[in-house]
């Protein structure tokens, strides 16, 4: 179990977080940070920087975190408001530094625009607190040791948050000995098999051992189940024993140990099998695509997909038969196998995935309704097509073909 | 200003989320559902299903909030604990209720397989709740009225929350005369320009209002700008006013007033113009065509896009000249040009995007570094091809150009 001592928590300030017009990527970035470190976050908390409660929920956090971290609300604009209500919290003053100003001007220096008036209001600082730089926009970072607690407060921006997290925050951290060395539990992934199934299998194994901690998290299609000793985070050897009975136990239903996606595992069994893959994607759009291409690497094995979402392009560049076309549809299991074939052959590759259905919310037909998908597989033992019928929304169809899809080809590569 | 009298919170449960293995979708979900009713979601709270300190948070929100939603921690497995933590926070017991366990052999019955024991715990519920049907999953949704104030506790997985919170829990709360009848602020949406020279250019105007809100959102290379009268709620002609001021003062960085995505508006303005749209991805792999159909209705417009992940298939599928690519290497301003024409050829389109470039981590030379990017667009105009030099990391340099790259397009359809 990771070590508890140190109670970090996280409070990413936004209104468009709460509005549902954003994604909370800060919590999934600083999360994923800190268990690669050995560290689970203990709470995050999402309040709009326009608040007038922002000091209520800053005092619950301060007085339960050993580390707390601050996100968002220290922009330019008037709407900026993070930093004179946590100043106000902690008792502390803004002061305007100089220093900050400077690095702010030089900033504005380098990309070759005028710095706007507004941005002076990121020269304040709570007194206590010490700037972090940031190389990649005008709000510095800041730093705040008070109480044996440590307040840091970081930029919104993504692309300004995360190098300052790896290259400053992080290090500062480490020499504090605030930082483990590594994750003390054993994840275990797997795919194709329901939770509570999951539990029922695997249940009589973990049985076996005192002081277990096991936890389950159902996403996509997949269940990881995560395994640790509460009393030492020493065992690992023992750890990873459990891990392969569960291994055997599942068969082809393990996709792997710890946090590799899908993409990811399909990507690494094609390199080991020196197999490419080529993809014909009607009603997914690019998304099997888009998936692949998000791992670096990917274009050692893969060849690329032709996106057709007309059945002119099925025909001219997956050479589909205009007659299989009219006499079953484009929707059918003869046109998923023609695209798989069609694609492997004009992007010259030993692996072929082909989708085609209707994710909604119009079209379809009495016998293929909405919700309908023909997924083909291509590869050196022939050709096989599978149909699904999901009642599910859009985009839900469109996620839900990527995973089915990336596993069929896993399964054929693990040879089950 | 949205009306804060009914203050809605919402718990998220999972450890996953804290641990960075999956994003908050929920609070991007119910943030915007309640947005879409003229309600601004509090504040959201995410602690882990395995937090010993959930009755210490939860008694927090429980204080504060009207009606206070939970998701997750319902499931079967025996990590779901938090009906016991709340029921105790409550003082309340927990009551095995057969109509609950009928209601889930039924669901079993129904999916064809058998009910595991481990489902029987989720019969029981806190003695004051009534269940929340399911009819995707076996765990039923909680609904508790008690102190003046309501307890929704729904369970994790989207497929089952998103049904029950539009089809009963909106309902419910609608009958209670909790939801308003719709937005009360006017968002404007710009890009291209950056957060403080918005505001620096809108704030004279704004200055000339009293009672006049204003937020700013920096998110993808666009900023929105909310604004609303703090002491009203129906100025909304007045606001409209304002907004058309802003949009005229904006010209081509208006983007549009609300909440509609780039891809959304391109995608209509091809709609109204006749015109259709085919791509040629390299780098981008498929991300810029699944924006495109994530939108409904997007195959009356979009055409298809080749993935060209290798020369080869830059050649072949797209009819980019070999002494092109090998003159010029397939990163260059005549590759791009070659693509966008060829996309529009093969997929007979009238406008045609096209990108080439290094994503990294590998490849590049010292002239095109990795973060080298073009993009080309093709139109009835002619062909013009842009190149820009990103030094960001690889998913992020993906992104920007697929915003980029519409970003272009809208810009040549609304003619500046």
């Amino acid at each position: 179990m990771p070590d508890k001592a140190t109670t970090y928590m996280l409070i990413t300030l936004g209104e468009e977080l709460l509005l549902g017009l954003t994604r909370n990527g800060h919590l999934t970035y600083i999360g994923d940070q800190l268990r690669q470190r050995g560290i689970t976050l203990h709470s995050n908390y999402t309040i709009s920087d326009e608040n007038h409660d922002i000091d209520d929920q800053f005092a619950f956090c301060w007085g339960r975190a050993d580390v707390l971290i601050t996100t968002g609300g220290l922009g330019p604009t008037v709407d900026d408001r993070t930093k004179e209500a946590i100043a106000d919290a902690l008792g502390e003053s803004l002061i305007f530094d100089e220093s900050i100003l400077e690095s702010i001007k030089e900033r504005f220096r380098q990309i070759g625009r005028p710095m706007s008036d507004n941005n002076r209001k990121q020269a304040y600082r709570p007194e206590s607190a010490v700037a972090i730089e940031n190389p990649n926009g005008t709000a510095p970072g800041l730093w705040l040791e008070k109480d044996g607690k440590i307040l840091i407060m970081l930029p919104g921006p993504p692309n300004e948050l995360q190098p300052m997290f790896e290259n400053q925050v992080i290090p500062r951290l480490e020499r504090l000995g605030l930082i483990d060395q590594g994750e003390s539990y054993l994840q275990i992934r797997s795919i194709g098999i329901g939770e509570s199934a999951l539990e029922t299998e695997l249940r009589p194994l973990f049985d076996q051992y005192e002081n277990l901690a096991v936890a389950y998290c159902a996403h996509q299609g997949q269940v990881d189940c995560r395994i640790s000793f509460q009393d030492s985070s020493e065992r690992e050897e023992e750890l990873h024993k459990i891990g392969e009975e569960c291994r055997r136990m599942l068969g082809a239903d393990f996709l792997g140990y710890g946090h590799d996606s899908l993409p990811e595992i399909v990507l690494n069994l094609l390199k080991g099998q020196n197999g490419s893959l080529a993809l014909a994607e009607s009603f997914t759009g690019g998304q099997i695509a888009n998936a692949i291409t998000d791992i670096p690497g990917a274009s050692s094995v893969f060849s690329g997909s032709i996106v057709c979402y007309s059945d002119e392009a099925k025909m001219n560049l997956l050479g589909v038969p205009r007659e299989t076309v009219q006499k079953y549809t484009a929707v059918s299991q003869s046109v998923a196998e023609a695209m798989a074939v069609g694609a492997a052959k004009s992007l010259n590759a030993t692996y072929a995935i082909s989708a085609t259905g209707y994710a909604g919310p119009d079209r379809g037909s009495k016998d293929t309704p909405v919700g309908t998908v023909f997924l083909g597989l291509h590869s050196p033992d022939g050709t096989e097509v599978h149909r699904y019928e999901w009642k599910i929304g859009r985009l839900a169809i469109k996620r839900r073909a990527l995973h089915t899809a990336l596993d069929l080809l896993r399964r054929k590569l693990v040879g089950s």
